[in-house]
């Protein structure tokens, strides 16, 4: 069995939960303007626009764009659906960056301290470069390189995404192991030769809603990130 | 005058000293197959074949390829001259990797944890990923991101490597400051608009022999890393 050299991580709903600080965020930049709604549903209203924007990339449609701007491009989609009009460029802007101010779920960092010991580590989400420096500088995140769709040029779960990460850092896919709450973002990882391991996040979409066990065949399947990581010996 | 949110590093000469430690590297693995030689004059060969390498890529008459690449083809030109035939593929592997085990000029360290007080930092180097991770693990530099020629598609200084380091950050370039201990590297940062801060490395290829002080304007000159963080306020 080749032992695993790095491994790499799906962000969103993984890593951290943006459901709830997306809420906040809009909450804090929107309440004060005169407007009172449902944060969570409309938190969840903008991330149900996420695969639709990035499918046009992935099917080849559309030049590829950064999350950031798939991210402002969905959230003009979904205002009206909330009744919010006329709402300034700027305060558009700060919207969008909401999702450059993402809170970890609580046993994320001191895991990933503890992975860093034994493994090159890198985010490989459909996040942009930026994205992914902003949450790593507020949660500490301790990336080795940031690695995923804006350094491969396409979304996942296009192959070209994982191989991308794989070459970065000159390893063979069976020295890599993508890590993701998300049985479809695994699978596809699986498919180009990657190593799995699956973290539950049973409250990614509001309690009992997300995968408590994967759908699909994986190496190593956790309770959080702190049990994957005694799973793999960190 | 905008404020300087990243800092942009040259590294090989920079902040690490290639010169010694591929001497180093090279008498380690190369003195035991019963060779012996002038190994800081093996180191300079090796090196002088930089420019000519990557020349190829920027010219687009070959298509970009690593630095791990070009380094080992440049090893290949140069061991004739050494006298250094048979040599396994094993070896020459090994001696390639010798650019991943580069040590920090002594000042480093330090000055890019307090730098990374107040600024995002990136290596914008020609190295590839892999390297820059192996540099950065072995040194502790805390990259936020590893930008630089591999996430260009191109090599330095083609205006390229330094705007797409400005992107993936979402800066402007008056916003990046580029540090090279090379005026060549700053001018052509400055030429796309970065901000520019020159580190004296008198001793890049021995003693007496590096840049002192800027051949052309830059924005802060200072005599070692630590010297550029006072100026810049860190």
């Amino acid at each position: 069995m080749t032992a695993i050299r790095a491994m790499f991580f799906d962000v969103f709903g993984t890593l951290v939960d943006w459901r709830t600080s997306v809420a906040r965020e809009a909450e804090r930049i929107v309440a004060p303007l005169g407007q009172e709604l449902d944060w969570l549903a409309f938190a969840d209203a903008w991330r149900s626009e996420y695969q639709p924007g990035m499918e046009e990339v992935r099917a080849g449609r559309s030049p590829f764009s950064k999350l950031d701007v798939l991210h402002r491009r969905n959230l003009e989609r979904i205002l009206p659906r909330f009744g919010l009009r006329d709402l300034s460029d700027d305060v558009l802007h700060e919207l969008t960056m909401a999702w450059h101010r993402l809170d970890a779920w609580p046993d994320v960092p001191a895991a990933l301290r503890r992975l860093r010991q034994k493994f090159l580590l890198a985010p490989v989400s459909n996040g942009n470069i930026s994205l992914m420096v902003d949450l790593a500088r507020r949660n500490e995140f301790p990336w080795d390189a940031i690695l995923g769709a804006e350094v491969a040029g396409d979304y996942k779960p296009k192959p070209r995404v994982y191989l991308a990460a794989c070459e970065a850092f000159d390893l063979k896919p069976a020295q890599c192991m993508m890590v993701a709450a998300h049985s479809n973002d695994l699978a596809a990882a699986a498919a180009c030769g990657l190593r799995t391991g699956h973290t539950a996040r049973p409250g990614e979409y509001g309690p009992d809603t997300g995968e408590r066990a994967p759908t699909v065949t994986v190496d190593v399947a956790a309770k959080d990130l702190a049990d994957l990581a005694d799973k793999v010996g960190a």
